[in-house]
């Protein structure tokens, strides 16, 4: 072959993974189960292509000097900038704008998929992810979404996560505003100042926030951080906003909202949705235990225009390190009413949720509920020589037709590289047919199961040796009965 | 909104689509379907990230003046070039030269996905599609190429193309290098000419071909193609050779094939490997109803080894205006034993077969077999009276926990628009809960089906409503059951 020094080196680019068996089949297990929901809320699947027209992303547009910035952005041979989808969301807008008038209206479409994003990769950070998203675009009813939630509850669980494991967070940004109305916040400087304040309330609680609203606080290395120059009493009425949440049932929490901000009038615009949100929630038998209200929830009410969802895990997990970490986020939403109108001129209600399927399979092994466990390798059949290679293909065809996976071994090493090449493979057992076993109607079958059970020392040798043989010689008829056996253990 | 000349076109890029849910729904099901028998006969899932390293490619090593000749590609903020993968087997022979001490050998893996081509595109050619592939890489027995095709076989059949309606014709590069050897061809000039001849049987049959092996053949038009230059007995030898195909079982055709060519070394290789792979499919059942030797399989001789595979589609099918087509290959592959030696010098044996998605999905629409068809829209709550909504939410969370897919309608317009909505959904049924069922205790229901059948004319009215009556009030208990009979007729 060449010279070695001309020949490329084999790596993946920055930023990009290879997936194996296990982790393809929790993600893909994943998306049959939340498609399955999303469609019998009767959401539609719809696929875009991964490239949109740079203008038409809108977020990115590419100069000269930087054309990859956020993006993977390249000019076509005419001349336009495409650049690779960073979400599902634009391209959802692009594909409603361009397809407007022969939609069906509410347009109820959920789409999954890889999106890329060209930023710096780091440990768990990768350019290329698969996201899940459903929106519903064309009714401004509060009950769309409260559909949106509903089904993304559904979906958690349908994917495995006990209820109890994860909660999802609503609020309201009209809610925000009249919050910030009646606290007498008008510069854009202080809003964002109380914004961010709110967002701390979980790692320096009341007192903490209570600083970050007045004058500003200091910490435990000494830094300064300027607070948001609210009165006491105004900063009284962020926290007792922010507490609202946790006062029992969605429509306490509604009540207790409403002590503090009813009679401003973007608030009880808020408050208006958030009870046709629980009204329809209710309805659809989705309790407290799935979907609450919490108030304190500010992140991405800069990009939302009325409701904001946040899906979150609540289970204590370890980190590599064995130290208890939240997980947090699992997913997120909410109502965003300018995104058809960049390209139509009108604006177009719209609400929706997306999580990242990567990210909820980690939740699920957090929560012990790992959905690539099933999978595992095929039994292994040894072969021995090349004239009974009829006879090893008649076998796995029989094993394949009673539906398990098998397959007759086609290097060219001898018996204990094939038994690696099992164990690699993680099979449950590999079977054995050599001139005696042919000649006297009969087969071998090792249970390659008991022996990585023997071995990681999880069970009773001699008690396991007695109920289940580590290797059998049975009759050829029986060999299926056998497997299942194995396979079922 | 903003001044209309700023507004970005909502336009998809040239050669992307975009899929709805009833192309989506058949090419889901097919990969759902193959991957199931893949995976039956041990092969594991792989995937790889869109981009790989230009030079990992590289066929397509973009030049500073022409970067995306062929494949879409950039240069990463490191200067390193990257591009989108334009085809599965080139991710795969970086992943193996990349791991190949950790993994399992033989490695049987499958893997599906978009791939991409900067090509011009055009009618039913798109610079993005979805492509599925199955490759071992690792080992040289002829017995792997049996698994592979017996594996597409049954793929295509579990896809839903019966049998009869597919084959899969089997060649070998070795034979055909024999009877080049045989009929005394040399320079690699004549050698193409004499492959572009026999690739032509189809269209010229053997007198056509006897002409362009030899001097050379004037068509209708006038135009004359120079031939290959053989003698009489050598294009004969040639033509006997293509000939063989037709002969009956597979071993009778190896008996043909022998006759011609037997006794050139290469030749006599050849023969060896297909009488193995003979061997290995009669094991696994795989009958000359679903795979034949063909020796006037030429496509892709020049890019693979050893045996090459095509899956062709039987049927006749009609075009767009009704003119009888040959739908042609539905999908291909064979033995190629240099690709991970780009990477690590070695010679590693490797066989695989590849189809196109969309393609397949085709052909099965071709065969009468659209696995789209389930594709149907959800039940449409009728939404009279905001006062009610907690009602009907209540009512399609009952229909969805019994597996129904169910909306309420969600717009603001008024009953038509809404009965309009549920029969651009291809929505089943519509169901309607005034204030008097609620009363009452009852529910009405539209058979939208039925509806259609009717205005279709595909049955006869009156019939029909006596015994499947258009709509119907029923008990609210009863609801479930007459949508079940409406989803199943």
């Amino acid at each position: 072959m060449s010279d070695a020094s001309q020949r490329p080196e084999a790596r993946a680019p920055r930023g990009f993974i290879d997936r194996r068996a296990r982790d393809l089949a929790a993600e893909r297990e994943i998306l049959t189960r939340v498609s399955a929901v999303y469609e019998r809320y009767g959401f539609e699947a719809l696929d875009t292509g991964a490239f949109e027209y740079a203008d038409a992303l809108g977020k990115f547009l590419p100069d000269a000097d930087r054309p990859n910035e956020g993006v993977f952005a390249l000019q076509d041979d005419d001349e336009q900038w495409m650049a690779l989808r960073y979400d599902l969301t634009a391209p959802l807008a692009r594909f409603v704008a361009q397809h407007w008038e022969t939609l069906p209206k509410p347009f109820r479409r959920y789409a999954f998929g890889p999106v890329w994003r060209n930023e710096k990769p780091g440990p768990g950070r990768y350019r290329e992810f698969v996201q899940c998203d459903a929106d519903t675009v064309g009714s401004a009813r509060p009950e769309a979404d409260a559909e949106i939630i509903a089904m993304a509850a559904e979906g958690l669980g349908a994917a495995g996560l006990p209820t109890g494991a994860y909660v999802i967070k609503i609020n309201n940004r009209k809610l925000l505003n009249g919050l910030l109305a009646t606290a007498g916040v008008t510069t854009e400087g202080q809003k964002l100042a109380v914004l961010r304040a709110v967002d701390k309330l979980d790692r320096l609680g009341p007192d903490g926030v209570r600083l970050l609203l007045g004058e500003g606080r200091k910490d435990e290395s000494g830094a300064f951080t300027k607070g948001a120059g609210l009165d006491a009493k105004s900063a009284q009425a962020v926290l007792a906003f922010t507490a609202a949440g946790v006062a029992g049932s969605r429509s306490e929490t509604l009540d207790a909202i409403a002590r503090v901000i009813g009679g401003s009038a973007e608030g009880d615009e808020g408050l208006e949705e958030l009870s046709r949100i629980e009204r329809a929630l209710t309805g659809l038998g989705v309790g407290a235990d799935q979907a609450i209200f919490d108030p304190s929830v500010v992140r991405g009410l800069e990009y939302y225009t009325g409701a904001v969802f946040e899906a979150e895990l609540l289970l204590e997990t370890t980190d590599d390190k064995g130290e208890p970490v939240r997980f947090g986020s699992v997913g997120g939403g909410g109502r965003y009413d300018d995104l058809v109108a960049r390209f139509t001129g009108e604006r177009t209600p719209a609400t929706g949720f997306s999580f990242g399927v990567s990210r909820l399979a980690s939740a699920l092994r957090a929560a012990g509920r790992d959905l690539g466990g099933a999978s595992r390798g095929p039994v292994v059949v040894i072969a021995f020589s090349q004239d009974d290679m009829g006879a090893y293909f008649q076998l796995v065809g029989e094993l394949r037709a009673a539906g398990i996976a098998a397959e007759v071994y086609l290097g060219g090493s001898g018996m204990k590289a094939q038994m690696k090449y099992a164990d690699r493979r993680m099979s449950p057992a590999a079977v054995i047919l050599g001139g005696d076993e042919i000649a006297a109607g009969t087969v071998t079958v090792k249970d390659l199961d008991l022996g990585r059970a023997l071995s990681a020392g999880v069970t009773d040798n001699a008690a396991w040796r007695t109920e289940r043989p580590g290797q059998q010689t049975i009759p050829r008829g029986e060999l299926i009965t056998a497997l299942r056996r194995i396979l079922e253990a």
